[in-house]
């Protein structure tokens, strides 16, 4: 087998997952070097997942000649640059969400990676999670029928600190934009109008900090449906992640994975397991199943699963989303497009 | 025992429902007369329920010294009329929701039940469910801490017809009005500002009628919980019925009752029973409980649990989520009280 | 309409169910009458469900021509004695199980029973719970094609006295007597053999009482169906009572039911109600239909659907079943029959 | 680290599932050898798995002196043989279920696996399944109080052929055992006698070949618990394997894995997923648990978690069962041991 040759740019914590994917998951891959300014990360990623080479310096994964893919786990505000560089140098690219917090960089990125003709697939893993993969596959056989209402909770176990919540560009763009993206991928359909409601209820630093940690926001979409979300930085029960579709045919609903499907009978309740605490546990297979889909579509030469375009929409609602809160109006995502 | 003597003003659906209720569940209560302009209708609950006296004209019940308690059980659009007769004539009052549709008349019947001394109590029935007083005390006695999100899901098994649509008042004052009640009920606290969003997705012909068929409406509360409520006037898999109450120490939910607890594991898949179809099936029990309720409050003259602000509450929001839609805007309650 | 005209022997606990059952919910039939020999027992349901006549003695009622049916609520030794006296006063009759603890006497009322050409309908309830009966039912259609395994798990939530359990015939006659009934309810078909294990793992005392108070029974059928039935006098979390029927199409698996539907999502864990704790009020709802049943078999004279058959089968089970512990082997079901 | 350097003797599916364990999920081992008669096996594992040596012959694993463990994945008729040999030669031992069918050949490997001192540990992975291990833990840490009840349910997705049912040692000592290997584990007690009850309900063909597919089989503890196993080798909804404990202070009970946590309600009912369908599927988390569980045995000189008296103990039962229900009698497990 040809396997595709992976270079990993940023050796954090979700560059990790993904070596770990690869590394354990993808035969179809291998991993060639990895990139880190902070040198003992790299070399730490490079022991655990056995990958030859390692640099300091992401550009020598650029111009290795024999890479044909590159991961983007770097610090979200490099991104689109290190994107634009990469296209230029004619890399197949996965990049970690957000692309950029600005329309204009985004669209300068999808602008390069279409005139060099790579690939270029977002790290949006929730649409690879098995259980929203179903309900999209019922919402799109049809069983369902037409859809008329998306329901999305999601909540963390714990909330960041106040000092991440100032310059992760607040938790519309931080947070919610995976349910944006969810309640697109859901609906199949544009989003013409957001109206979003914050308030502080976790943690009043997050407030001083100029964040919201709770908040409900509404989607209409063009086709007719109409989407809820309710968000929470802090479920003291674990990490809450459901999502309902209700349609004309029908409604399918996910509830929370759990460690055990054991139930304890106790002379006071009939107890189950929390759902999963940590993003990494609920949602480890979506990220080995995104990491597979992006191999698979540079393989067989196919669209990637998760293109710019859907990398831009969530932003977009993102900075509508913050524009009805400051208004307290509904905003049209019209009124938030550049150019 | 000396049971409360108990006139009831129509013998309707809900006239007999309530009629069962004490005829059969509440020993401390016994119903002397029953009146209908179809007065077919109010021989056939004399038979029965074993009533001994019927009248067309439900002043006969006004009229009787005897009688201690009236539930009015009339349409709509006579509430407010008989029910400010009747507290004129010193009887206590159980009154069918909504009391009326506009807010003077409300305003005007309040003051007389209070001039009158005379208990009135609302039928807001489902403030009496199992489940969602189990939710409301397991709020009240601290265990979901403080209240952050409130999430409403009320769905009917049918839609009405389009006649009924028109003359209803709309889908908000006819249909929303008992989850806007539900929220308030749940958030203790008063609504401060509404935003509605209403589509037709169920049947064109509601919509020629001026009405729609499907919503998301969302609440702030002057405590800073915040709610929301979708609606559709039809799901396919019967009446869905349930709230969920997201608070600083943990969640609250319910689940639709059913039948039966019978699971069917076949070559297919694993299926329970749907949600109880019908309102009389899934709310039989907090139609009883609300009557013992206000029969309980004559009896050891105490305050009733669902009085007359209980009743023009969620009138208010649902003249607020009307104006709303219509002007694409949060509206504040304030807006939309009068004088 | 011509209500039957019933008369209650006994009017203890289960005599006061079923005059409940009927005053409340069954307008085919009125109570006119009800006996005990603690006559207060006899005036307290009087006063509580409205009925015209009590008595110390039964035989008050046999004697009155005008009564068509008998509901006999009286101590178990008296249970075959009455229900002889009744069938030669022509009275249709219900029966408490178990009609007697030896086969000669169920025999012996039979015979009495068919001679009179009146109705006897066994008290076996759980036979008329929505659970069982939903099952059931799957069984019939064919959904669950042909039966291969019945699993019934059988615990209540509070161990009885060891008195009690000295004069009850055992748990066997007393407690698994229902789940003998309910696996031959299920497997539409006659048990061949039984092997019975028991053992004291509640209460010391019930074993110096010569019973046992945990057990584990299997039964083989002559349609070639198997059962097992686990018992226990004391589940913490209360009581226990579910049924599953495996078949070659599917399998039906009934959970307990619960006060209510909410589930509580804590930083602990996820936990929903307990199982309803005690048998009125798990098995209310059966209580007033098989009540029902009987009154429709009178009303349109069609056989009953607990007959005395029904009554004596698992009196052989039950016996058989103590045999089997005794001798620490499999029984015979014809070992045990006379004559 | 220094890896624990393993050979693997049998590259058919189960030799594949470790080999894949130990290559994805396990980094404190290397599989530096693999062995199979049929060398296509052994090459395509290498392949997969990046295995550097291949052989047809076992031996030249066991004559390799860098090799410190051996994992035997042959035949069942060749375990106990090769275990022998492994252990003279010094390897450490993981082998698969059952070492024999025959008490006095595992009674023998015992011998020489404590002769050599050298670790072995016996393939019941279900041990370390997730569910089965959560009730465990809560039966030892005294959740649950004193053990009264074990239930077991053990359905298989698929009989097996008939050829395979004549070979298999029947459906005892072929499919039974691992539930009575998991009836111990969670009683913590010796069996001290057994009934067992078998029919043919699945496929005529099994039983003319002299097995049977359905059976029901109950055990009597030393400690006074009793279990029940029920059993069939084909359920249509899928590989059914649930486990309830029911002790003094409360029971835990495990559903059944499923893919997805979706249920879909239409207008027919609410469905979820059937269980996973494939043991691969469903226990594929125990048997890289176990592999990885025995590699630290060795890492830490700790004592394996199954040992080979482990892999005795359900030999005995499965021999007591065939016997028990051969002559229609409970069987005590002194009767089968060996002199």
């Amino acid at each position: 087998m040809n396997r595709i040759r992976v270079g990993i740019i940023g050796a954090g914590r979700i560059g990790r997952v993904h070596a770990q994917s690869i590394a354990f998951g993808i035969p179809e891959a291998e991993i060639v070097a990895i990139s880190d300014p902070f040198i003992e990360n790299a070399e730490r990623a490079a022991r655990d997942f056995a990958i030859p080479a390692i640099y300091p310096d992401y550009h020598a994964i650029l111009n290795d000649p024999t890479i044909q893919a590159v991961l983007i786990c770097s610090p979200t505000n490099t991104h689109a640059d290190i994107a634009m560089e990469a296209a230029r140098a004619g890399k197949h690219i996965f990049c970690e969400k957000p692309v950029d917090q600005t329309v204009s960089k985004i669209l300068e990125t999808k602008k390069l990676v279409e005139e060099n003709a790579v690939k270029m697939q977002i790290g949006f893993n929730r649409r690879f999670d098995h259980n929203f993969r179903k309900i999209k596959k019922l919402r799109d056989d049809g069983t369902l029928g037409e859809i008329q209402i998306i329901r999305i909770t999601s909540r963390d176990p714990e909330p960041p600190s106040p000092e991440y919540a100032k310059t992760s560009g607040g938790m519309f763009l931080d947070m919610t934009i995976h349910d944006f993206d969810m309640a697109c991928y859901q609906a199949n359909s544009e989003v013409d109008e957001v109206y979003a409601m914050g308030a502080v209820t976790v943690d009043p630093e997050i407030g001083k900090a100029g964040d919201i940690d709770t908040a409900i926001v509404t989607l209409k979409f063009k086709n007719g449906a109409m989407a809820v979300i309710d968000n929470c930085r802090k479920a003291v029960y674990g990490y809450d992640q459901r999502v309902e579709v209700f349609g004309t045919n029908g409604a399918a609903a996910s509830e929370n994975d759990r460690e055990t499907m054991v139930k304890i009978s106790s002379k006071d309740a009939v107890c189950e397991d929390k759902p999963l605490f940590f993003f990494l546990e609920r949602y480890m297979q979506s990220f080995r199943d995104e990491i597979k889909s992006f191999i698979n579509a540079i393989l067989n030469d196919r669209p990637v699963e998760v293109n710019i375009d859907d990398g831009l929409r969530p932003i977009l609602i993102a900075i509508a989303a913050n524009k009805s809160m400051k208004e307290n109006r509904p905003v049209k995502i019209s009124e938030v497009m550049e150019g």
